[in-house]
């Protein structure tokens, strides 16, 4: 279990929200409150947009809480958009390309949750992946695997569709492997413009998340990054909240399992 | 506040008692149970002697928890004497220079606890070192500069006398700089014969250390590796422990502030 | 391009052969002198047989050159079968995971070569790996490929037949992919008791391996350690050497490419 | 020996000079020309000033060739005055505060030379330190002391006349301490409006260095960044260029050996 945030509003610096509050990302990375890993300690990551449509990345193995350079790069760079991600590694390595966010194009992804039984599941769902997408697998997490499953065409039109039926196909697979534990999910997904952050569980424990408007800037965060209580709102299990040119827009957000062809 | 593990006795290998425990070191990294820091994620290292009077040392940045090279190493290298520290900064960088054991010729030495007041002590503890080790400083930490500082002829003598010497000039500059906060130490030296383990603090709060011999062998934790409450006793504060050709002997340990010779 | 060096013998320190010829594989990754890289800096790893059937492995993404680890480690053990090696990479990312030598059970394998067309191989080759190899999966590398493939069954009987074999499938899948470049393979492999190097090329430039005899013991290497030119003797394109309880035999290694089972 | 640059004049993004040429600083870190050491694979780092007084400062230790995060860095951030240094280390360990740049508060200082005798003029060097310094040294460079001596209130008003202070101080000390090898220097400061390039040796064999401009934009070098030779111009021995407000200014450079004050 991962901590992270996203952000999408005016541009600020990474600081304000990666470093700087009470209970900032870096300082979930030693001391979660709502997950059963208080420690995130297995890499971390940074993906922001800037002046192209490619956003930059910066990921390492340390923790968080110990890197200079994480700190001078989030004090230094600005964006309208960006993510923050602290990793507990659920059993894969800990090695840069394990670590979150994932970036493809102009798309960035991060996640916190398991495909339950994925040590049996994913040479199934590598399987999977259109061949453009297994010739960028680098690393050897359920996330990426996540990720790398998105239909590109699927994902211009509607981020949330496509998530729902990558996570649909992956239910699939997990139904054929006879897998019993659940899938859940906490994702966010980028492209520079749009941001879509989804809170799903195939049984009734999805990893939380939250969400808050200020001024009309949108942050969403595995947990609260201070105490303004009134201001955090959770994230309804089984939802996609979509923040594009400012506004807020929250979904239901279904998954029906799908059988894969091979299977067909 | 770091934890450690020192070993003397019939050879063993590492992993029996740096992985496998139920509370093994490798676990304490990620969940410390007797220190205000429960996880120890800010590097590790590991000491040991074994065909030459040099011993061994392996020491890395990444929390020990996530370390394979750590856990085959610790599988395959055995040893009559060996030393394991995984580290919580103070304050100090995550470099390899700052993590424990520390080794000059024979000697090994690790330490949990602080010098109170580094910061403003730094200077007047590294201008006390002799030139010989004035050379072999790597890193900022106060626990190498206690290291650098022990008499090598009196190590060889009398380690603990080295040790409480060491430590009388550093209570020495602190009372010449104004520094109130207090020196603890749980510190433990080893010169491929001898292992000395110390517990010290200039107020009431030394850090933790426990003991046990079993079959003659000892080991000497920080916190107990598992609930074998019969077994293992706490050192008492101010005192010292050394094992010798199988014998353990407990005696007082003080430390009597000295005034530098520079102040003189 | 990468280096190696195995060691068959009677227990030697590692460091007498990675660390203090002066040519040694340490001084290779700085400045090899018989391929088009010099530089073997992206990475390094031994593996050395003890106490246990399975091998202990050391493996770090800095160069060779600057690793303390791994001049202490090489110093203290010693060893009657080892691996040593420095990575150039072809492509593929610096990560411990791409670093070898690979293990699995009580096998070791190093490679310097590569797979021609590799991008576009990749998913053909990582389809043809048994389910319990794919698990073990951890790089994206050719090299761990090769390994992954080897049968166990075949393994155990015959090392290079069971390397032919794989390497037969892999050719039998560049053809059917279309891939132009050559397959060039310098491999060793190791169960604890057997040392097995192959020097072949599918072209008429295998990269080059030497090795020798001194008092019984064997080391074979990617260019020769030192000066001896009496000593070090270039083995044969399409052979393979085996050391069996410090018999060395010399045999041709020949490869017939398969049509993968997918294509049939 | 290492490899360094430095720019000054409109914001361009740091990939502009860092990775893209073809000598670029990176392409130098595996195959420099005019240097010893062809490789300067003993860590990288950057310094760049954007939209605070502080510089950004991004270091790591490995090779500056396989770092994709530098790469991402480079490529989306940009700046009017920026640092990109690869490190060949000449004997000092292989860590985080030992690369360059260094930075303390708004000034970036970055190194390529060697104080002659480094083993034996540290403690004398390091005693030279003011206090609030001493307190910021990290690591165990020349390198980083050369810039710690530096008086800060001389620095405000002429960087170089700091430097040649430090300089001079430095070769009293290597006079007092019968050191008969050279003082040798290329190095760059900057305090987000002025770049200070410094060109000098003892000896009659200063480090190289070049500069260019083009279209007002200025650009110092170890080593040309591509083939325009008429574009790159040598900057001469003993002498020190200065850019501030797109001017260029170059001034003899002199350091005068003074005795320490201890001495005294």
């Amino acid at each position: 279990m991962c901590r992270w945030l996203a952000y999408s509003g005016r541009p600020i610096f990474l600081e304000t929200l990666v470093c700087r509050p009470c209970h900032s990302l870096v300082h979930q990375s030693h001391s979660a409150n709502e997950c059963i890993a208080a420690t995130n300690g297995d890499g971390f990551g940074v993906g922001w947009y800037g002046s192209f449509a490619e956003p930059g990345v910066y990921r390492d193995i340390l923790p968080a809480w110990s890197d200079d350079n994480l700190r001078s790069l989030c004090r230094q760079i600005a964006s309208p958009l960006f993510f923050a991600h602290v990793r507990a590694s659920t059993g894969t390595a800990t090695s840069r390309a394990n670590c979150h966010p994932f970036t493809s194009g102009r798309w960035l992804f991060m996640h916190n949750g398991q495909i339950g039984g994925w040590e049996r599941l994913r040479r199934r769902v590598e399987a999977m992946l259109p061949d453009e997408r297994y010739a960028e697998r680098r690393g050897t997490t359920d996330s990426e695997a996540i990720f790398l499953m998105l239909d590109r065409d699927r994902l211009a039109e509607d981020p949330a569709a496509a998530l729902a039926d990558a996570l649909g196909a992956i239910r699939g697979a997990m139904a054929e492997a006879g897998v019993a534990e659940p899938l859940r999910v906490a994702a966010a997904l980028a492209d520079g413009e749009t941001l879509t952050a989804v809170r799903y569980a195939s049984d009734d424990r999805p990893p939380t998340l939250y969400w808050r408007v200020a001024d009309g800037d949108v942050t969403v965060v595995s947990e609260p990054l201070d105490d303004d209580h009134g201001g955090w709102q959770a994230l309804p299990a089984q939802t996609a909240l979509t923040v594009r040119a400012g506004t807020v827009a929250i979904q239901p957000f279904e998954v029906r399992a799908v059988a894969s062809a091979r299977a067909a």
